[in-house]
């Protein structure tokens, strides 16, 4: 078995955070392993950062350091540039571009750039014959990018879902367990780290978003435009939405789900009402998990942590060793060229839905907000209502399959009406 | 990106039973995928089995039948020889070492000749400069052969563990939610096929060995000798034991566990008690779960069909794509030479244990018991005698952790006193 063993594998690593000096880390604890596995020795050639100074848990004297990060595209030992920089645009794009014109091969954690400008990214590569390996971007340490793309590439894929963001996951899995209000989780988890700078990417479901284009990219061999992704994020969850899930055998959480239809693939990101005892509602804290649906192969899952040092670190490492010895494959799959634009269907899938309701206690509401429902044809399957104090009493139902957008209208409806108090929540039931 | 797709790549099928008949569906049916993902053609140009004339679910007229299943290697064309005849000697054993000879690249299902012969078939491969890729070998269509050489290749791993054999977990499974005898459920399973030939494969645990060997050969670079494998089957386990371990808040699994020492990695294979809310104990009749536990990445879990036609299709479909465009690799991750021979561990470790004791109902009987676990050191961490009519009393008893020997010599000195009736019952609780 011969493996080509005569020249180090060369790296660079751009942006020195929480995931660059866990790269370090695994390479210099686990090198022995890495060696024997490899038969070739990974060195870190270069670094670079937007600030030197600034306090790290690492040691750069034995590192390269290059003040301009695009330098490290012009070092003729560097195999792979590892960019961690993070952001949609800006240097992150830039160095990418640069490298892969250099003919370098580029690991990334970087779904933002990735969803927003992927198939163009796709394309230089192609141009330029290497490859972008991402599979840090989606799901932390889950492998899940490798496996798509290799082990389950002779089927054809019809439903991807999961759990990919761990802050909220995180979230509503700290609301139900303490009974704690969304507010007080989401400080819990700012001062813990969890959130990011702009809090909207986690909590608002974009991050979910980015992460689920990537998986239908290669799913389906489309080219998914963000644009097209309906997201909604977990703000509008109350405790009362919780143990009213639970009260009635579910779990709520951030699903992103992508379907196939004759027309393109529908991707969407959605708190959503999930069966107690499926895979999905057993992923607590900040572990992800993600279901393929295969023609051949069935229902996998595959299940870790989302995020960390250590598990990021391995991802990207592993991406490192992939291409150290992979002979080329497209970016996502198939040649970008080959890619066909989704465009997402028409159709709307019918669904149970959760709907909670507050409405004023007073005689005639109920009946009057149930009259609403009938007029829009959405049938009541179970309903509750709650134990209430002062004048408001929250209802809570679920509606037999319907089309969404019957319930978008209906809610409408009710939020303008003069028994309801506030708007309306409505959530999918997804029986996962 | 440049692919090769000048020539197809030719695949000779020995074996034409479920899975072999399945590898032909997945080429016919997904064909305009495979051929999208990897630019290439994959044919079929030669078939062989035992039996020309056995009723086959497949049409032979457009296949080329070989007679003799070792000719199929002096096909030049061929660049890979799929087999799926099974069995550790035999025709399996000499048809792999010919193509290797040959220089054909293998693609097998052979847990038992892998698990049997797997370190001088790595090595016949080595020398020849091809490969033996064997995902259909372990968990069905769950990708965790690939995810362990290539994915979690970064880290040292410290235990695996899972749910590897879907026919023992099926009858579990069956016995619990069925109230069932353990005879009546087996004979069900005969019934729809579940059970091999040799039934002893399945439910004495072997089969469950032969995959744990094959990943404990990737996951610790050891060579494992099957016969240093602690393999206990589900025989033993009547209902009354689920029944029993489901009150205190345990599943029983027949559970695969590989740990490293400083000696070398641990092996085996037995029925356990699991905490009900692991996601080892969810899974439910034919499905397989495994769980891989790493320094850097942590805890990932894979969940699948552990069998069937399509799953199983669908890994040898992946194996043959990987390899059309794999650089070479060691057959089990690193060349034999380097694989230390395992030496198992004579340190045990501690565990609880769960033991279901049936002793006469006479006075000072139960005394005369706990009095016999005192004497071995063994303390009694919950207890409880059932309901009973007659003059058995079955005692259930969960153990605080003790040594493994400790519990096999207790249940000796009680399976010859007078008190007891049979063979006390002992089943480690994993707490995973």
């Amino acid at each position: 078995m011969k493996i080509n063993n005569d020249k180090p594998f060369g790296i660079a690593v751009v942006g020195l955070g929480t995931v660059g000096s866990g790269l370090i880390s695994i390479l210099e604890q686990n090198k022995d392993i890495i060696t024997a596995r490899t038969g070739r020795e990974f060195q870190i050639l270069a670094v670079s950062a937007k600030n030197k100074k600034k306090k790290r848990n690492l040691d750069l004297e034995h590192l390269n350091w290059i003040e301009n990060p695009l330098d490290v595209t012009k070092l003729p030992d560097i195999h792979c540039v590892v960019e961690l920089v993070g952001g949609y645009d800006g240097i992150a794009k830039e160095l990418i571009f640069k490298a892969l014109e250099a003919g370098k091969m580029v690991v990334t954690a970087n779904k933002a750039l990735l969803a927003h400008h992927g198939h163009e990214i796709a394309r230089r590569a192609e141009q330029n014959g290497v490859n972008v390996y991402f599979e840090a971007a989606v799901a932390g340490g889950i492998p899940i990018v490798k496996t798509m793309l290799e082990s389950l590439s002779p089927n054809k894929t019809k439903k991807i879902f999961g759990v990919i963001n761990g802050t909220c996951n995180y979230i509503l899995t700290e609301m139900e367990k303490n009974s704690t209000n969304y507010d007080e989780v989401f400080k819990k988890a700012k001062n813990l780290g969890y959130v990011e700078a702009d809090p909207e990417l986690d909590i608002g479901g974009i991050d979910t978003a980015h992460k689920l284009v990537l998986l239908s990219n290669i799913a389906f061999n489309q080219k998914i435009d963000l644009k097209n992704v309906s997201v909604d994020g977990i703000k509008d969850i109350s405790l009362f939405d919780i143990n009213s899930a639970k009260e009635l055998g579910f779990k709520i959480k951030l699903l992103a789900t992508a379907k196939i239809t004759d027309s393109g693939s529908q991707n969407e990101v959605a708190p959503c009402l999930i069966p107690i005892d499926s895979p999905i509602a057993q992923v607590f804290g900040s572990e992800n998990i993600v279901s393929v649906d295969n023609n051949f192969l069935g229902q996998t899952y595959y299940r870790g942590a989302g995020a960390g040092a250590g598990p990021t670190a391995s991802a990207v490492m592993a991406d490192l060793i992939n291409i150290s010895r992979d002979a080329p494959r497209p970016v996502f799959g198939v040649p970008e060229k080959k890619m066909k634009v989704s465009r997402p269907s028409e159709n709307e899938f019918q669904h149970s839905f959760y709907i909670r309701i507050i409405i004023k206690d007073e005689p005639g509401a109920l009946s009057h907000i149930t009259g609403i429902l009938a007029d829009h044809e959405i049938s009541i399957n179970r309903m509750r209502q709650k134990d209430h104090k002062g004048r408001e009493a929250p209802i809570v139902l679920l509606t037999h399959e319907t089309a969404p957008l019957r319930i978008k209208k209906c809610i409408n409806q009710l939020t303008k009406n003069k028994f309801c108090i506030g708007k309306p929540i409505f959530l999918k039931v997804e029986d996962i």
